[in-house]
This record gives C-alpha cells, sequence and structure tokens, in this order.
C-alpha cells in the first residue's frame, strides 16, 4: 500500500472527501501531526517510508529528498512553488503539481478584506469598542484611493476586477505590461511606491522579488499610505517594515505572510499593522477544491493518467536562470 | 449675523471649506461642544438663538423646535431623517433638506467590508495574533454565499453593485420590487432570513422597520449565517441579537449602528460581534461632500435661491400615514 505524507494542515476538514480520494485509490495518509507548518528537519523526519507528498509551504529542500528515496511525486497544495527546490526534484525525475487556480479567489477576497479594513479601521474600532470605548474613525473610500498592485497574475487580476466595482484608481507593475481588461495605469515600481495609498503585493517568491519591499521602497511612500502583503513573507523586509510603521513613515500596513510562522514577531506588537494568520486560501470552497486536485493529481499520477497540473516548464527555466545569474 | 448651530460630529475636519462656506455666507457657526450625539436636553439648551440647524442624528423633536423661535432651517447632514419630527417642522413651515447621495458610497463600502470580515474572521485572527495567538481561521469566499439585501435604495443597490462583482447569489426584498440591473432574486422576507448566509440591512428607520430583526427573524435564520446592520439602530432589537449571538444560534454579527450612542451595552461583550461606530458616512471624501452640501443648502435659503435637496414630499406623506395607522 503506498503512503502519502499530507504535510499541508488542515486536510480533509473542510470535506472529508479530499482523503476519500486517496484512501479509495489505495493510499496509507499520514497527517501532519503537528497542525503548522513543519521544519525541514521534521519534514526528513517524516518522509522515509513516504511515496507521494501532499504539500504546504514547508521546506522541499535537496535534503528532505534525499531522505525521501520511495518519493515519486510532489504535488502541492496552492500556487506558490517558492519553498519547493525543483531542480533538486528535476534532477530525482521527480514530477511536481500544484492547483494554480483554485486558491486565486480566496486570496483576492482576503486582500480586498484587508484593504477596507485598513481603509476603514474596521479592526481598529472593533478593538476599541469591545474594550468600552467609543471612537468614530475616519477613513477613506476604496473609490477615492489609487491603489498600487505589483504582479498582475491569476490574483493580481481578480483584485483587479474587484477594484473596479469600487472606481479606484490602479496603478500596475509586473516584470512587462500585458494586456489587461480594466482601466489601469501601467507604472515603474518607483511611480508606484510614491503614487499609491496603498500597494498591494502579488508576486511569487523568487530570487527577483526577495526583499521586494524595504527601506528605499519605504521611504518613497507617502506617509498616509498603507501596505498589504498576502503573496510570501520574504517578500518583504520585515525588520524595515516594522521600523517605518513604528516611526509612524507609513501609516499603516495588513500583513497575511510571514518568513517565519507560525508569526510572533515585532509586527505583531504594532498597533498600526493588521495581521492574519496566512488565511489567504482559507474560505471553504477554495481550500476544498485545492485539497481535492492535489489528492487528484497523485492518485492520476500512480495510476498512469495525465496529471493536467503539472508545474509548467517555465518555472524551471526561472530557476536555472537564477542559478546561473 | 444669523447663527448657525452645527450639531454633527465632527465638522470641517476633513477640510475646512465647509465651515468657511458658512462663515464666508456672514454666518455666527456655532460647533457642537460635546464632541458626540446630542441628547434632546443638550440640543434644547443650544437652540434658543440659533437661526440655522445643521443636523446629525441627535433628535430634533416638537420640543426642540419650540425652544427654537428664530429657527428658519433644519440641514441634515447624510440621509436619514428617523431623527427629525417632519411633521412639526411643517406645522412651523421650516424646510428641511438633506444630503441624500453622498453618504451611499462610503456605507457600502463599509458594508462590504464588514461582510468579508465576517466571512473570513480578519478582526478576530488581527486580534489573536496581538495576542501572540497564531490562528488560521477557515472562511468562506463571499462568491461561494447567498447574501440577502433588504432595502434597495441608493446604499443597497451599490453593495449589490459590489456583490455582482464577486459572484455572490443576492437575495433582495423590500416594500415592493422594481428593477435592478443585476442578477438578484426577489424573495419575501421570511425566505431572505431563512436562505441567506449573510442578512444585510439598507433601510430607513420607519414605524415599519422599527424591530425589523428580532426573535422571530434571528429563528429564521441559518445557525451559521450572519447579520450586518449598517443602517439605523432600532431597527434590530439588540436584546434579541445579544441572546442569539451569546447561544450561538447565529454565529456571528456586525453592527455600526445602535439605538443609543455612544454605545456601550451587552453586544460589545460578545466576541462574536463585530462593532464598529456609526462610521458608515466616515470616509473622508463622503464626509466632505455631505457637509459642504449640508451647509450650502443653508446658504442658498438664506440667499432666497432654491435648494436642489429638499426633503421631498413623500417622506412627509409617510409620517401622515404612520400617524393614521
Amino acid at each position: 500500500m503506498p503512503c502519502v505524507l499530507i504535510a499541508t494542515t488542515p486536510f480533509g476538514e473542510v470535506d472529508q472527501a479530499s482523503l476519500d480520494v486517496l484512501k479509495d485509490a489505495g493510499f496509507e495518509c499520514v497527517l501532519n501531526p503537528y497542525g503548522r507548518c513543519l521544519s525541514e528537519e521534521e519534514l526528513i523526519a517524516l518522509v522515509p517510508n513516504v511515496d507521494a507528498l501532499v504539500a504546504g509551504t514547508e521546506p522541499i529542500t535537496s535534503r528532505v529528498l534525499a531522505a525521501a528515496p520511495r518519493l515519486r511525486i510532489i504535488s502541492r497544495v496552492g500556487v506558490g512553488l517558492d519553498n519547493v527546490d525543483l531542480l533538486a526534484a528535476r534532477l530525482r525525475n521527480l514530477p511536481v503539481a500544484y492547483t494554480p487556480e483554485a486558491p486565486c479567489d480566496a486570496v483576492a477576497e482576503l486582500t480586498l478584506g484587508l484593504m477596507l479594513c485598513l481603509a476603514r479601521g474596521i479592526h481598529q474600532a472593533n478593538s476599541l469598542a469591545h474594550a468600552g470605548q467609543w471612537e468614530r474613525i475616519l477613513g477613506w473610500r476604496l473609490g477615492d484611493l489609487t491603489i498600487g498592485v505589483i504582479g498582475v497574475g491569476r490574483i493580481g487580476k481578480k483584485l483587479i476586477h474587484f477594484l473596479s466595482g469600487f472606481g479606484s484608481s490602479v496603478l500596475v507593475n509586473d516584470l512587462a505590461p500585458s494586456g489587461l481588461p480594466y482601466d489601469v495605469e501601467w507604472v515603474d515600481k518607483e511611480a508606484l511606491f510614491r503614487r499609491s495609498d496603498i500597494v498591494t503585493l502579488h508576486v511569487p517568491l523568487t530570487n527577483q522579488t526577495r526583499g521586494l519591499v524595504g527601506d528605499a521602497e519605504l521611504a518613497l511612500m507617502k506617509p498616509s499610505a498603507a501596505l498589504i502583503n498576502t503573496s510570501r513573507g520574504e517578500v518583504v523586509d520585515e525588520a524595515s517594515l516594522a521600523r517605518a510603521l513604528r516611526a509612524m513613515r507609513l501609516r499603516a500596513a495588513a500583513i497575511d505572510v510571514f518568513s517565519d510562522e507560525p508569526y510572533n514577531g515585532e509586527l505583531a506588537r504594532l498597533n498600526n499593522c493588521l495581521i492574519t494568520c496566512h488565511m489567504g486560501s482559507m474560505a471553504a470552497d477554495c481550500r476544498f477544491r485545492m485539497e481535492y486536485e492535489a489528492a487528484r493529481n497523485v492518485v492520476h499520477f500512480f495510476r498512469g493518467e495525465p496529471i493536467d497540473q503539472l508545474v509548467p516548464e517555465f518555472e524551471y527555466e526561472l530557476r536555472h536562470a537564477a542559478l546561473g545569474a
């Protein structure tokens, strides 16, 4: 009986069907025993007898692969690949599958929710009211603000779709301009940081995007502006952000992703930093879709059927290029 | 020099221009000295020498009018008229102006923000994270939910416009069905309460809507559902709501308006009640537009110019009808 380690957590809680699809195909399922993102060492200890890995955001390094001689497929629940050493997997001829569409709508919705909270002080009014204080916070209407979107892949595009309903001015930046069916203005990153009332990040974590927002970029932003990160923690220099927020050189931030999760760092001590806990994809229907698709990708592979969600070649080429750089 | 009492608060903070338009027209401006909504008695004490009233949500009763012999116009900053005794004003031949368009977009945006908070637990994750707890809350995508909208005037329509971008199923109810350029389903109130995942209220406070949501309506709702009120506090029976939330017969609520404001009642002691502080119109551009239009309505009247935002006759007819009922 092949064994699948389900490293992502939670799994099968929204709907048992994502576990059943594996069990029905004859897999022994081992769930993450820690209920949180695994460290490299924890993962190494769990993989020796594993034939398939249903992966979250835990580090899937060459050391992990070396400890997993029986492993035949990595199936990511979600879209980010920054935690997977794709080139090490390729050396082993290990296929890597993912679920690129499933989380997008949920991440874009969470981002818009964070944006409305930052614009109107919803979370702050709520905390004060529950402490007995009535504070009528004066905020801004999204339709009256300029929103800067860095990264217009699946999630960025969906967010821009939502924003089009509000009438916000939207500035966008990505590696190269592309056609978008919305009224947006393509600008360079410097102009985007300077002009935006809210900057939101929707890029994958790569060597090019690591530390994309640090001291220099925060210094470009208006003191009245705010930053949102629902992409990957390492895209923002957390220490720089904390300094800017503490000094009120930046009005506010909403951060859902951190370089070290579970997070309990200095941003959690700042009142002007709204914090959620890597919840971008944590909507029942999206979570189920991600889990079910990832499980199905494993089953299809073991049956010798084609997997329609293999990580595309350009992701490997990007890693090769990064090595050469 | 005519004297204008500006009872609403804040006023002129977003932009001095709303005060200047009055000062430049030769008015002596008296600001609300309490910085919060006035009681009837406080208002009575302030009005004896007042020629114009720029009004918030304080009670403008026949007793207040009797104490204001010089008063020539009531100019509401905002759209709700429940606090104004329109028939008493008519007896005195006092014109009443308001600013019905100005607050709508800001109220609809706040409502959507509250909806996303309730759907994803943003405010709860933030409170926990600031207390050192990492809690990945599993929620729902708005696009996957059924939203019940009671009242499809200016604000309800705007909210439905926003929701159309998410793909939510929208149920609507109002005094009579009307044409809406969106894919919605008109249902009776009972079906709306039974079927909705989130019910949101966008009705004026009238004798018909007072206590619109009480024990019976809350009992119809799914235990997994949530209620949002950004209209007027008295539309919801607060004691019934608190009982339902405490017993978890209703999952959650987000309440922005209360029968007695500033509010510090039992809803503020319930973790599953998100509370904001009558902040629907508290967005800088909307607040300024409301204030400026209300000030301009006063100036136009004193110059003998037509006021284009007089309260329409049907509002008086509704009050007459209510008296007869």
